[in-house]
């Protein structure tokens, strides 16, 4: 991979996440939050609220990005051997982007109202995808998947 | 919302999608393609390998980006009223962020071999994520959804 290839890639946030307290554990998929887009944005949703739920692309700003050690335990058995930080779900990663699939509870204007984000308030969001995608003539919706034994024993539990 | 808030993020690609030929349909979801992760994230996908299906975050450098007009019409009925962009699944976004869905059929060191990767040959790759994305005790896989009416009639065709 040739350096030249790899240049700089500059986005914007489009809007920002609030939540109602930020003392929320935010990794209470029950609590809901809202995403304030920017004023400019108002018309790109329009038709959003057809859709029970969207993806959420946004931006891990408290999280320190990583160039390094590319090695993570995760939260689980002390024998659990060293894993890659892109074969988890551990915020740290090269480009410390967030992606968490919410219910699309309502939207006013510019506002969406979300359950299930895992974000804290401030967040910077980069994009919003309506799911599911789908190729001709079906939903792209995964049921079927095999996961890490790590894992199944965290969702035993 | 404050412009101040609006800094520019910056991020650079963790590798790039590489098709057998140029000329693919990319929208063809059976075929396969590579990731070419940059070398020194070679250690970054240990144990990847353990999941069926990862999301793939990709940049869509060769759509416009557009900061304007928020309407798309998606392609379907006459009579579909206009839509806000980011209530489809067009790659036209303030920020051009392609996110797909992908089944993980092998990896060689820095080299994911997936299927089902809408990406042209190419196409800088930001982030990987193993799917699904869980809870305390349950996998988040959504199975019951809401979509809008035009993406039903293109659906049952």
């Amino acid at each position: 991979m040739e350096d030249s290839a790899l240049e700089k890639i500059e986005m914007r946030p489009i809007g920002f996440v609030r939540r109602t307290s930020p003392n929320e554990d935010v990794r209470d998929r029950s609590l809901v939050s809202h995403i304030v887009l920017i004023r400019d944005l108002a018309q790109a949703v329009d038709g959003i609220e057809d859709w029970s739920h969207i993806y959420v692309v946004y931006w891990l700003n408290r999280v320190p990005r990583t160039e390094e050690p590319v090695l993570h335990f995760p939260n689980t058995e002390p024998e659990s051997p060293p894993l890659g930080i892109l074969a988890t779900r551990a915020p740290i990663h090269p480009n410390p982007i967030g992606l968490t699939l919410v219910e699309l509870i309502g939207r006013e204007k510019n506002v969406l109202l979300v359950r299930g984000l895992d974000a804290y308030d401030g967040t910077p969001v980069l994009d919003i995808k309506p799911y599911p995608d789908w190729e001709q003539g079906r939903f792209l919706v995964v049921t079927e998947f095999r996961v890490p034994e790590w894992l199944t024993s965290i969702i035993k539990q």
